[in-house]
């Protein structure tokens, strides 16, 4: 597949079968993620694969409340991954104290583009969420108070009547400029 | 290419050759980075693309300085690639701000990773870069002060001689658990 193609295959898919995802395509998608690039090479995250049903359902719930019900539909993803930030290396927490930039988000986000095209590619589908309860999910997963999560990302295979949406963007003229904003 | 192979192959190029790249190639990495998805889709970038040549070799030279070299060759590739931060949808920064997050990071992130890993399929190479005179580029490129320069991106072809470098990361344990940290 182009990558063209690819990307403009992968969208935010919002419900899920109940059909398992293979083993060997978890592998592939934590490879993915290994092959990542980051600031100095820092690889600052943990990378948590939770496909046990129950701590899934679980984690799946403290990404909504009664309030917020927007992602209820979590609960439906067979698997959830869930990325940790870990410390980033010295030179670029120097280098980011310096400049003033936080370069593991950058990171995070790369590593999650990673994940969620190489699932497109395996037939897979995902969606992104920076929305969730941060203290109950470190408790579920023993995660370190010291260690935030950053995102979680919704893992399984769409419902066949599941529908390609025509993706809404800004013109192309407000994103991007030729040698000057 | 499968997507494997695209990211095995993408690497950071610290050397280029003078040969222009093509403005279709442009374009089309304009399009990848057009449908990056983003936190409530609120695509917060805008991307400039530098190739008038006195200008690109202003902004290289605002990615170093006599004490810090370690970007000296910027200058070599022929195009620039500029993210510069955009306000994120109002629903995107109440959500970051109650969950103190700063999702437009994870979105230049993504976004960024689109544009090299559509460069790579095209025969390109890039470098990101987090290190540069944030000031100096926004002068030279008539970016309003209150937008800030996210990442600066080297674009261009490199030598024939240039190898491909196995990639050190961590293990593999290191950086995944499952159903635990």
């Amino acid at each position: 597949m182009l990558f063209q193609e690819l990307i403009s295959k992968r969208q935010s898919v919002r419900k899920y079968q109940e059909k398992t995802v293979e083993k060997e395509k978890i592998q592939q998608l934590i490879e993915a993620v290994h092959l990542a690039p980051s600031a100095c090479n820092s690889q600052p995250w943990k990378l948590i694969i939770v496909n046990n049903p129950e701590l899934k359902d679980k984690v799946a719930k403290a990404t909504f409340s009664k309030t917020v019900s927007f992602n209820k539909f979590v609960t439906e993803a067979p698997v959830l991954a869930i990325f940790v930030f870990e410390k980033a290396k010295l030179t670029a927490r120097i280098g980011g104290s310096i400049k003033n930039q936080e370069y593991p988000q950058y990171d995070i986000g790369i590593a999650a583009a990673h994940f969620c095209l190489q699932a497109t590619e395996l037939g897979l589908s995902t969606c992104m969420l920076g929305w969730f309860n941060q203290k109950k999910i470190q408790q579920l997963l023993k995660i370190p108070k010291k260690r935030k999560v950053a995102l979680v990302i919704t893992l399984g295979y769409e419902p066949d009547a599941y529908k390609q949406r025509k993706k809404i963007r800004k013109p192309l003229d407000e994103i991007c400029g030729f040698n000057s904003y």
